[in-house]
């Protein structure tokens, strides 16, 4: 029998979307290319030194424990490094009892949507929303209901419309500096949220990777720290020390951990061992605040030199976001324009971003682009705006001199 | 409204069973009890120096890199690696194109099972199977077919039998020192399988995390070198370098690679990139021989040791397993005998195994031990079935009692 392999391919696998990041990111991966399309921290501010040393420190303290396997729910220590570590920031009383260390906060979006959804029921987020978490959610099937979002936060009507049709209970969002649109839920919204999800009983999956990026305005509640009981809060070590270890966490009442322990046993038994204990020795050993106070500064100037540029080189038309934290900016064309399209004659300029397309699970974002300053330099940043800048101005002319036409006809 | 959590677990996590050995470890992990149970490899054998050198080195030569973010389908160095060393040991001729580096060998069998099978349909495994692999496939709510395994493996005809009856297209097993019971397919077996997979159209997941610890016998093809095309190979790093690091990889179909390589993304974007990294320069730097050598002369010496202390302080009645390679002894206990009873004497006794329960899909076990020999020193092996002996030999008396007594009256 000749092998099909199409026929045998499940029904989730085939509803996973692609990830037109990852697939960008393998043709424009060349240091010719200004690449506004990832969503790639800085690495200048890796601690590459210190990681050597907490390395080392571990392997000569404690060297085959750190290789042999772990616990499911993650390194002790770790978990209570960050209770301690939020606990302060927010007067909340989280225990490691709540913590489960993820490999990475992708992971832990994965794992809470096999916790909650059988397929063809409602999940609720943001619309826009981040596309990884359209990736990991896509697997399981749900319906998908996405919620605008307002420059205060998530829209608590819509929310409750939506709730009142479909009956969901699960909902999802980025109340920090969200991707891709760099929106913050505002102190107002985050506290009528926390009493919407005991009113109707929803459960919130609070993915929040960007909280310790925050460089302008106060910092406000999480979520989880208002209504812990109707929260899963989903952080990452990603941005706080690097991406490339992979490891992250949730903080979930209780009451869910043998569930998500049993996920995540039947997913890959634990997150790496050597990994947890080089963060926590690293934490331990240094004060993250010198390592994010430098990483703030850095893309507070990467941010607000992208702003500048976008004023002075993208035509007045274009209306975007000015976030106060995070890695993202949202650029919102003329409707008569297409990012689909732009971004193709981007890649001939060499210079790319991601069309807004993909943060949809409904046919929109055509006029929509995410712009990411944190892994460019300045002059990288002005450059790339104003090839993009001057690519917009013609592609406006174009259209108004098409229309132009057609009307003269 | 009062959180009633259960009521928004989906079916998928419901329905995945607790690991006995998970439970038990952190019952029995301490000192002064003698286990059996884990599938610990020996940590006496961890090369803590060379991963120290190897980690120095990466962060020296290409520290940022190694902590920024990588891609989905793994390290291309560590992938071509992997080719060079099977294609070397089989004659094959495996690319990187055909490697996807994972988050240890239990995320390659969430992937193949999210990558084939929808709910109610059927999947097909060794009788009894790895308890991991049920845990991660039964997130995906298969019909489980166990199939009989005999001494020269998967029974075929059998296998035929369900083929034909439930149409199912995936079979999952482990050739190489079968978890539990340490049974291998012989030649002729593997080559017979090869060629039934082509004749129906079967996809085989072959699991093989034990591949480089064979120490008796020869070494025996893959299923995977015998039909590329129908075979999806998974092996690891966990037996050759450490758990800990959690790395091992998918060999299959470039067919199929786009696929695995959606629902690595959604799954968690890309293994550890410095755990990948890391066992590069050690595989690079070491002669991975040196250390196998090692390995697999303790486990022998320990396997041996466990057989001698069987014959000695088992009842006869017991019958045994006496495998070529691996870390798992699988002993069968008269009917009249639970090892499920036995299992709860030995912890009293400070001695601890697996009974063989967890290993069915069906209402069986009942008789079956899994005993671990590789993370125990000689010392304890003796005790430890010294002590279980004793209470087995007091079991059946106490049966043969009951018996008696309940035939005089």
């Amino acid at each position: 029998m000749e092998t099909n392999y199409e026929s045998l391919i499940s029904k989730s696998c085939k509803n996973i979307p692609k990830s037109f990041v990852r697939e960008i990111l393998s043709v424009c991966d060349k240091p010719e290319f200004i690449s506004f399309a990832g969503g790639l921290p800085n690495p200048t501010y890796f601690p590459v030194e210190q990681m050597k040393e907490a390395f080392e420190k571990i392997m000569e303290t404690d060297g085959k424990a750190t290789m042999q396997y772990a616990e499911s729910q993650g390194y002790y220590p770790l978990r209570q490094w960050i209770c301690d570590w939020y606990n302060t920031k927010y007067n909340m009383q989280i225990t490691p009892e709540n913590i489960l260390i993820t490999n990475g906060s992708q992971q832990a979006l994965d794992m809470t949507c096999k916790l909650f959804i059988n397929s063809g029921e409602p999940l609720m987020m943001e619309k826009p929303s981040y596309l990884g978490a359209i990736q990991a959610f896509s697997a399981y099937r749900p319906e998908f209901h996405q919620i605008r979002l307002n420059n205060s936060g998530i829209d608590l009507n819509e929310l409750e419309n939506v709730v009142l049709k479909t009956g969901s209970r699960i909902l999802y969002g980025i109340p920090n500096f969200q991707n891709p649109t760099g929106i913050s839920y505002n102190h107002q919204t985050r506290e009528d949220l926390a009493i919407l999800l005991d009113w109707y009983g929803i459960m919130f999956i609070e993915d929040d990777p960007y909280n310790e990026i925050r460089f302008d305005g106060e910092s406000l509640s999480p979520v989880y720290a208002l209504n812990p009981l109707q929260t899963i809060w989903c952080g990452s070590f990603s941005k706080m020390v690097s991406p490339g270890i992979r490891a992250g966490w949730v903080c979930a009442p209780k009451e869910l951990m043998p569930h998500l322990l049993r996920i995540k046993q039947a997913a890959d038994l634990h997150t790496n061992n050597i990994v947890q204990r080089l963060i926590y020795r690293f934490l331990c050993d240094n004060d993250p605040n010198d390592h994010l106070f430098k990483v703030r500064q850095a893309y507070k100037t990467q941010k607000d030199c992208m702003i500048q540029a976008i004023q002075q080189h993208f035509p007045e038309e274009i209306s975007y976001t000015d976030p106060e934290g995070g890695m993202f900016i949202w650029a919102t064309l003329p409707s008569f324009l297409n990012s689909d399209k732009l971004v193709q004659e981007a890649i001939q300029e060499k210079v790319v971003f991601v069309p807004g397309r993909s943060f949809y699970t409904t046919n929109d974002g055509y006029q929509n682009m995410r712009l990411n300053y944190s892994n460019s330099s300045e002059e990288m940043i002005e450059e790339g705006i104003k090839r993009l800048g001057n690519l917009i101005k013609k592609a406006i002319i174009r259209e108004k001199e098409t229309k132009l036409i057609s009307q003269t006809y």
